[in-house]
C-alpha cells in the first residue's frame, strides 16, 4: 500500500485506527529542516533514501531554505501545497507550541516531535511546556509521538528515521522508547536477515506509549513477533492488559531499563519515564506470558529464536558437534550450567560416527570432536565427511536440539595476521563466502532430516573482512538456523524459551 | 639466547632445570614429518615460520623423504647428525616405544607426543602403551610433554605449533590442555597486542602436568601472569602446593573444565583425565589465592584486566560515559546488577559538562550522555568535546573507574549496508583508522589525569573490515586501557577484580 485510506488494511474491528495513520500517512511535512547539510537532514534524509517521495507527498520546511534536498522547501506548515497527515518537528522546544497550532490548522493526523529539551531534563517549565502542547494537540485528535525520539521505520510505506535500513518488510514489530536501540536492532538484526513490520522509538513517550503500541501490534496482520525495549510506563493498569492481550497472541519480550536505583535515574534524565518497581515489572511479564530479558543481547537473541527454528525447541537434549575437544568440554560445561542435558549417543550412532572420525584425538559420545568440521578449507572429502556426520546425529534420536560449534577462532590459520605484513593473507573472500553457503546448506539439510532445530555457534573474528561471517550467518538465518557468538548465548537462550514455554502450559502456542 | 646451558637463564635456585631445557631446547628434531604436505606439515612449518632454524638444528625425521620443507631429511632420529635436546613426534601410537628407546639412545632431554590414540581413547592396550613409554622415557631422564598437545610456543627462541604466531615475547605465561584453547588464547589476546612468555599445551599429560608448569612459571623472571586451562590434575597434592606458590607470586587465573558430569565424560574423552569435584578445586583456587573462571570469555578477559589498568581498579564507583541515552541507561542497570556504583557527580563536575553538552537530549549526571561522543565522522571540534568531557570526568573525584562507550553498533552508519550494493560505503578506513587512534589516545591522557583506570567497551562491527576497530583496541591496549565488547562483560571484570583483591587481602599485592 502507498497511499489511500489507512483504515481499509485493519484485519479486525479492535485495533486502534489513530495508529493506522500514524504508520501509514498519505503525506509528511519535516518542520525545521536544518538549513547547514544540503542533504536536508537526519529524517528527509532517510525519507529520501528509501523513496517516501516516490509515492507520497513530501515536504521540507525551513523559512531561510528555498529548497532541501532537491525538493521545494516551504516557510511554513500552512504554506505547504497539500494535506498534511503526518509531521515531523525538528523545531526547538520554545517552537513547538506554535508548530502544534499549526498542525491543529493543517488538520494533521500525527505529530513526531524529534525535539528534544522537555520534561526528560528535569526542568519544570519545560515540563510544562511538554505538556500543554501534547494537551492541546490531543485536544484536536492528533497523536504526538515522542517528544525526544527518533520516530519511525515502516518499510512498506517507504517510511525510516536513519540512513539506508533494509528495504523491505517482515513480520517483527519493534517499539523502543531510545531511538540508538531502535537504530541497533534494525542494523544488527537486519544485518543476518531480520525484517520488520514495524519500528517505533517514541522517546519520552508523552503521550502515545507502550500500551498503545502492543495493542496495535496484537491486530496488526503483518506483525507476528514484538520485541520492546521500555523504560518506563505512564499508565500500569493500561500496559498490563495491552501486554496480556499482545502476548497472548504474538511472542512478545520485553527489555525493561531502569530496574537498578542508579538506572532508574538515568531513565528520569533519559526519558523523563518513572521506571517502577522491577519486580512488579517481572510479576507483571510473568502474568502477561510475556518474555522479559535484561540486555539488548539478550533481546536480540530471543528475536532471533523466535523468527528462527531455536524458538521451537522441545526439549533439554542437546547433540553437541563441536571443532576441538577442548571446545567441546567447555560447551557441554556451558549447557549444563544452563540446565541442559548432552546425553551419551546411542551405540549405532557411535559406531556410526566413528567410521567418520579418527580414533586419534577426537570423540564420538557427545560431546562430538568432529576435528576441522566445518574447518579451514574444507575440500569436497572433508565436505562430505561433515555431511555424514551431520546425518548420523540426525538419525540418532536423542536430540532435542543439534548445537554445531566450528569453535576455532577466525583469523588464526590463514588470514593475514595483524602482526606480519609478509604473512600470507586468508582464502579469497569468494571462496570462504562459497565455503560459508555450503556449510549452512548441509546444516539446513540436517535440520530437516532430524526433525529438530539445529543451532549454530559461531566463530568470532579478529581481524580481516567480516563478508564471509556474514554470508555464514544470513545463510543459516534463511534456512531458519539461529546463530549466536557464543555457547554461553545459545544455551542461555534454549534455557529460556523451554522455561518459556512451560510457563505458558495450557496457553495458545506461539511458538 | 638461542643456545647454551638453558640453567644459566634461571633467576633464582627453586626452579625446574628440566622444564629449563624443555623452554630453551638447542635443537628440534620433527620425527614424522608428514609425506604429503610439501611444506612438512604443521610443526615443520610453524618452527620454519618463526626461524627456530636460524640459530639452532632443526632435523626433520621421515624414511621416505630425502627433504622436507627445504631441510634434510633423515631416516630415523639415529641418524640425525648431532645432538638432539627436544623431540616433537608425529609417529602413531604403536611407533611410539621405538621412538622413546631412540630418544633414550640420542640422549634426548625432552618429548613431545603430538601423537594421539593412547588413554584418551578409553582402550585399556592404547593407556598401557601411554603409560610404558613414559616410564621408560622417564627412567633414562627424559621429560615427556602429551601425549596428544601442540606443545610449545616459546617466541624467545622462535618455537611455535602454529602458523604465524606474534615473533615478540611478553610476560603471560599460559598453560593448556587443549591445543585449540592454547592457539586461540595466542591469536586473540595476540592481536590486540598481548605478548607471552611461555605458551605450552600439554594434553594428556602423562608426565609433564599443571603442576609442573606452574612451579616454573612462580619461578620464570620472564613471566608476570600466569594462565591456565586444566582439564584435570593427576596429583592434587602437588597441584594445590605448585598453585599457592605460583599465585602468591604472580596474578593466576585457573579456568577448569569438566566442571558439569557431562563435561567430566567429555574430559575424559578429550585428555583421559579425571576431571575430580568442581568444589573442591574452587576451594582450593580460593585457598591458594588464585583466579578461578568459567569461560574462555571470562579468561581471555581477565588476562586483559591484569596486563591493563583495569586490574588495579580499587573501588566499585564507575563512571559511565556513553554515547546515547539508552545505552547509558541498560550500562548503569549492568553495572548495579555486578554490584558496582554509579553515583551522581558533583555538581561543579555536572556544570563544567554542561558547557559541552546541550540540554536536549543528553544528560551531564552520571551515567553521561555525550552523544556522538568518540562517534562518527568527529572533526577537531568533537574531539576538543571529547577531551573537555573527559578531563571533567577526569577530575570530578568520584570515579574508581571510568568506562567509556560509544554504544552505537558500528556499520550502521557509513558502512556498505549489506542489503544494498549502491549505498555509501564506510568512511575510508584510512581516516576510521586515524580517528580510532586519536580516540585511544585521548582516553590515555585521561586515565593519566584521573589517576583511576579508564575503561572501554567497543562497539561491535557487523559488517565491513574489522581493521579500524582492531586498530582502536591495539591502541588502547598499548596505553594500558582494557577493551571489552560488551558492557555485561565489563562489569562482571571489574566484580571479580574487586572481589579478588579483598580475597587476597594481607597477602602480598599483586595487581
Amino acid at each position: 500500500m502507498t497511499a489511500g485510506e489507512p483504515a481499509r488494511r485493519r484485519a479486525n474491528g479492535s485495533g486502534a485506527p489513530a495508529l493506522e495513520w500514524l504508520f501509514h500517512p498519505r503525506s509528511i511535512a519535516v518542520v525545521g529542516v536544518p538549513s547547514g547539510d544540503p542533504r536536508g537532514g537526519n529524517f528527509l534524509r532517510a525519507l529520501r533514501a528509501l523513496g517516501y517521495d516516490q509515492n507520497h507527498a513530501l515536504y521540507p520546511v525551513n523559512p531561510r531554505l528555498p529548497r532541501a534536498a532537491g525538493l521545494p522547501c516551504y516557510p511554513s506548515l500552512l504554506a505547504c501545497p497539500g494535506p498534511v497527515d503526518h509531521v515531523i518537528s525538528q523545531v526547538p522546544a520554545h517552537a513547538v507550541p506554535e508548530l502544534v497550532e499549526h498542525c491543529v490548522e493543517r488538520g494533521v493526523r500525527s505529530l513526531q516531535l524529534f525535539t528534544a529539551g522537555f520534561s526528560e531534563t528535569g526542568d519544570a517549565e519545560r515540563a510544562r511546556i511538554e505538556q500543554q502542547a501534547v494537551a492541546r494537540a490531543r485536544s484536536a485528535g492528533i497523536r504526538v509521538i515522542g517528544p525526544n525520539c527518533m520516530g519511525l521505520y515502516v518499510p512498506d510505506e517507504r517510511i525510516a528515521f536513519t540512513g539506508n535500513p533494509p528495504p523491505d518488510a517482515g513480520g517483527v514489530f519493534l517499539l523502543s522508547q531510545s531511538g540508538v536501540h531502535a537504530a541497533d536492532l534494525i542494523f544488527r538484526l537486519g544485518a543476518i536477515g531480520m525484517r520488520f513490520s514495524k519500528v517505533v522509538s517514541y522517546g519520552n513517550g508523552a503521550d502515545l506509549a507502550a500500551h498503545d503500541f502492543l495493542d496495535y501490534a496484537a491486530d496488526d496482520p503483518q506483525t507476528t513477533v514484538v520485541g520492546a525495549y521500555i523504560e518506563g510506563v505512564p499508565d500500569g493498569g493500561a500496559f498490563a492488559r495491552a501486554l496480556r492481550r499482545c502476548a497472548r497472541t504474538k511472542p512478545t519480550i520485553v527489555l525493561k531499563a531502569g530496574t537498578s536505583e542508579a538506572g532508574a535515574r538515568a531513565v528520569r534524565s533519559h526519558t523523563a519515564s518513572l521506571a517502577g518497581s522491577a519486580s512488579v515489572f517481572e510479576a507483571l511479564c510473568r502474568q502477561a506470558g510475556a518474555q522479559l530479558v535484561q540486555s539488548m543481547a539478550e533481546l536480540r537473541q530471543t528475536l532471533i529464536a523466535l523468527t528462527s527454528s531455536a524458538g521451537r525447541v522441545r526439549g533439554p537434549r542437546v547433540v553437541m558437534l563441536s571443532s576441538g575437544g577442548g571446545v567441546g568440554v567447555l560447551a557441554t560445561d556451558a549447557l549444563s550450567r544452563a540446565g541442559l542435558d548432552v546425553p551419551e549417543l546411542p551405540g549405532g550412532t557411535r559406531r556410526e560416527l566413528a567410521s567418520f572420525i579418527p580414533v586419534a584425538g577426537t570423540s564420538n559420545r557427545n560431546p562430538i570432536d568432529a576435528e576441522s568440521f566445518g574447518g579451514r578449507g574444507a575440500g569436497e572429502g572433508d565436505a562430505e565427511r561433515r555431511r555424514g556426520i551431520l546425518s548420523a546425529v540426525a538419525r540418532s534420536g536423542v536430540a532435542d536440539v543439534i548445537v554445531v560449534s566450528p569453535g576455532i577462532v577466525q583469523g588464526a590459520h590463514g588470514s593475514r595476521v595483524p602482526w606480519r605484513d609478509d604473512a600470507p593473507a586468508a582464502a579469497e573472500p569468494g571462496e570462504a563466502r562459497e565455503e560459508a553457503r555450503a556449510f549452512a546448506s548441509d546444516l539446513a539439510a540436517a535440520q530437516e532430516e532430524a526433525g529438530c532445530p539445529v543451532l549454530y555457534v559461531g566463530r568470532d573474528r579478529i581481524w580481516g573482512d567480516l563478508g564471509p561471517d556474514l554470508e555464514m550467518e544470513r545463510a543459516l538465518y534463511a534456512a531458519g538456523i539461529a546463530s549466536y557468538g557464543s555457547i554461553e548465548s545459545a544455551a542461555s537462550v534454549l534455557r529460556r524459551m523451554l522455561d518459556w514455554r512451560s510457563r505458558r502450559e495450557g496457553w495458545p502456542a506461539l511458538f
